[in-house]
């Protein structure tokens, strides 16, 4: 067998379970995700920190678990979800680790600096994308398994956290927004807490 | 607090004066304004020449503006808005003096040659697409400040005329779309008109 | 004339034959296949292969032709079309050609590895992106050639093919889905067969 199989042609495709149309939003919906695998496979080739470097492999790993848990019909839903509330909270102590190494804001950064802190920026935003369309899925279709909702969210919070970190490492500043009010409350100090 | 409100888990998110569903149109519009910026801001790592690398800086700092202006719901747009007429005008200008740098040509060009050109094509693309969605959101809610606008279409030109000019400055000639017609109607002496 | 000609700054456009929305799906459309087409190039930056280089190359000006067969309006569509089933043939060849060189794989990979590789993968999301659009593009107008379907659900299959050999060329071995089941069923010595 060959990796073409000349199957979606015509515009239809096969998802676990049925046929959909591939402008389908579920179809759309693990597009996105294989997308943001790829942008974060891309932000990888720039991140020198090896610690750093492995949390994006396990983090790449986990998009496909998100992948998986939305690739079925809807008749096929009684599956053994892949993505655990326990994923998020792992992200929420590397994103509460990571916070506690940059210099504190008070406004909004310039998405940029480094090679790396820009890719990061990049995939972040791409996230952010990734949960605009889960938002659209639940709406159209529902059953959006709420793990990976929240997963996603706190994804790009995670993407910002390490984009400032890889500027810190290479001793770049983040750039404040000038014409912006201060807009952020949040502590650089959680470790502590 | 933490950066990670945890407000946005289950679908809906805050702009200013109100909660909508992440796949909003506004939303998504300041999400593609955020993306743009990101793009710019990895572009701006293969930028070498310091005159375009600070105009990219203004830019970055000019899309928060535009973020700005379009974060609000309908019953906060008595705002000062930041986007001017002018910002758009300077973009001219900076078009003009570009554009008379690079050779002329008659055809579409490939998008490619240095990273940096490369880089700003794709930077052309994605501004081209917030402008799609800009018009998206024109249609379904309206009020779009007319300025932000004719900001963006700007935009995406100066993004072409730069590119042209990141190649020039590294002795890459653009390669002309060889099934094409004479497209281009533009001279590039605006300069001395 | 000047390259920015302003006719866009309120929100309409033209294509070729007619004037619409710039959110119009047929705008979309074409709009996607320039970002893609902008990616290719962006790849083709990190790619150091000359044989490969050089397909690129051919299938940027391919992408154009794409594009150029998207831009009418219903009514003059009796054109010439650009693309031709040949195209799809071609890159049939390729792919057979470059799985050849790789090792085999049973699950899914991590898009990534090198800077090519990780950006063709970005490339190959970008092309089902632009499939996704095409598949709305003609349910909501229809008129979409099928050459031009073929030749992109054929694209990513490429891209996916090449991808790997960037990593092979780079000695650079493809990581794993751990996750995930055996999904894959074709052989890669599709040249013997
Ligand atoms: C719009 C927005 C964005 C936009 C910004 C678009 C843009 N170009 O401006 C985008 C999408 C880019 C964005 C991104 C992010 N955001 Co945001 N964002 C907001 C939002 C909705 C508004 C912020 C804002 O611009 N406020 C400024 C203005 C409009 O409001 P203002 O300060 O109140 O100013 C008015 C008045 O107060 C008054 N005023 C202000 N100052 C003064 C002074 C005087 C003297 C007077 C008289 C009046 C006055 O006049 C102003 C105009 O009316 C807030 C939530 C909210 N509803 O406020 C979140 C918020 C600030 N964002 C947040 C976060 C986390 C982020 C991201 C990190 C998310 C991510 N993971 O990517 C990124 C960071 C991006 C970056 N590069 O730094 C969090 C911060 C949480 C915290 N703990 O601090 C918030 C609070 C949302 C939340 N609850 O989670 N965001
Ligand atoms: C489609 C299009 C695009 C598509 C191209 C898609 C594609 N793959 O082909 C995309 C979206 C990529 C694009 C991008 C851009 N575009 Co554009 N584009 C057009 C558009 C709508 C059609 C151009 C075209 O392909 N014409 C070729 C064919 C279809 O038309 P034709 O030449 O008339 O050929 C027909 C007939 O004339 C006849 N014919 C032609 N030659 C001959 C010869 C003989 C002997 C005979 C008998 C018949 C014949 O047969 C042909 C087929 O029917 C024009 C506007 C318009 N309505 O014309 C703008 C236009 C050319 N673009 C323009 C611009 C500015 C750009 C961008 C710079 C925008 C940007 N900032 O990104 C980029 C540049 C991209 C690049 N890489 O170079 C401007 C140029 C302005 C100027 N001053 O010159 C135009 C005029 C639009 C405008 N008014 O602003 N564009
Ligand atoms: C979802 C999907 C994707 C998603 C993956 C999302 C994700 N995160 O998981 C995305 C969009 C990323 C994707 C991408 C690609 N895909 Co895909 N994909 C599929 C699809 C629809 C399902 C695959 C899957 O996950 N199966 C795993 C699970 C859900 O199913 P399962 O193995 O049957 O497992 C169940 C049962 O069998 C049982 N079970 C399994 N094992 C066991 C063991 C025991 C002991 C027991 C009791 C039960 C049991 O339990 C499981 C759960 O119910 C298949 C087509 C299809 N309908 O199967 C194509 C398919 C595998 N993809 C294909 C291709 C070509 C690709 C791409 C190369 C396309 C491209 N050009 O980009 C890429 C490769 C990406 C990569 N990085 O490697 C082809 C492969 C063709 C071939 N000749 O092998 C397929 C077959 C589609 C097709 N017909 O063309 N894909
Ligand atoms: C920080 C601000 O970003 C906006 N916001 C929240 N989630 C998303 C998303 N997925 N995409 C784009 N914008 C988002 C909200 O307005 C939030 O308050
Ligand atoms: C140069 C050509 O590109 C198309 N065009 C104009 N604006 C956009 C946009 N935001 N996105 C995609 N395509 C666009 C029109 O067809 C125009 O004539
Ligand atoms: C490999 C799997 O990817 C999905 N698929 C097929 N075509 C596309 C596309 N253009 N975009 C996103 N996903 C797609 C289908 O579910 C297919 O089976
Ligand atoms: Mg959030
Ligand atoms: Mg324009
Ligand atoms: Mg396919």
């Amino acid at each position: 067998m060959k990796i073409y199989t000349k199957q979606g042609d015509t515009g239809t495709t096969s998802i676990v379970g049925g046929r959909v149309p591939k402008h389908d939003i579920q179809v759309e919906v693990i597009g996105i995700m294989d997308e943001l695998n790829s942008y974060t496979g891309l932000a990888m080739t720039e991140v020198k920190d090896q610690e750093l470097y492995h949390e994006l492999l396990t983090i790449q790993h986990e998009l496909f678990d998100c992948g998986s848990d939305l690739s079925f019909v809807e008749s096929k839903k009684d599956v053994h979800y892949k993505v655990t509330p326990e994923m998020t909270e792992w992200l929420e102590t590397r994103i509460d680790h990571w916070m506690s190494m940059t210099p504190p804001i008070k406004r909004f950064i310039l998405p940029g600096g480094t090679k790396a802190a820009a890719s990061l920026h990049v995939c972040r935003t791409i996230t952010r994308k990734a949960e605009r369309m889960l938002s659209k899925l639940q709406e159209d279709k529902g059953g959006v398994p709420e793990p990976v909702q929240r997963y996603l969210n706190r994804l790009s919070d995670y993407f910002f956290a390490i984009a400032r970190v890889a500027n810190h490492l290479e001793s770049t500043t983040d750039v404040e927004y000038i014409r912006g009010k201060d807009v952020f409350t949040f502590s650089n100090e959680e470790k502590n807490k």
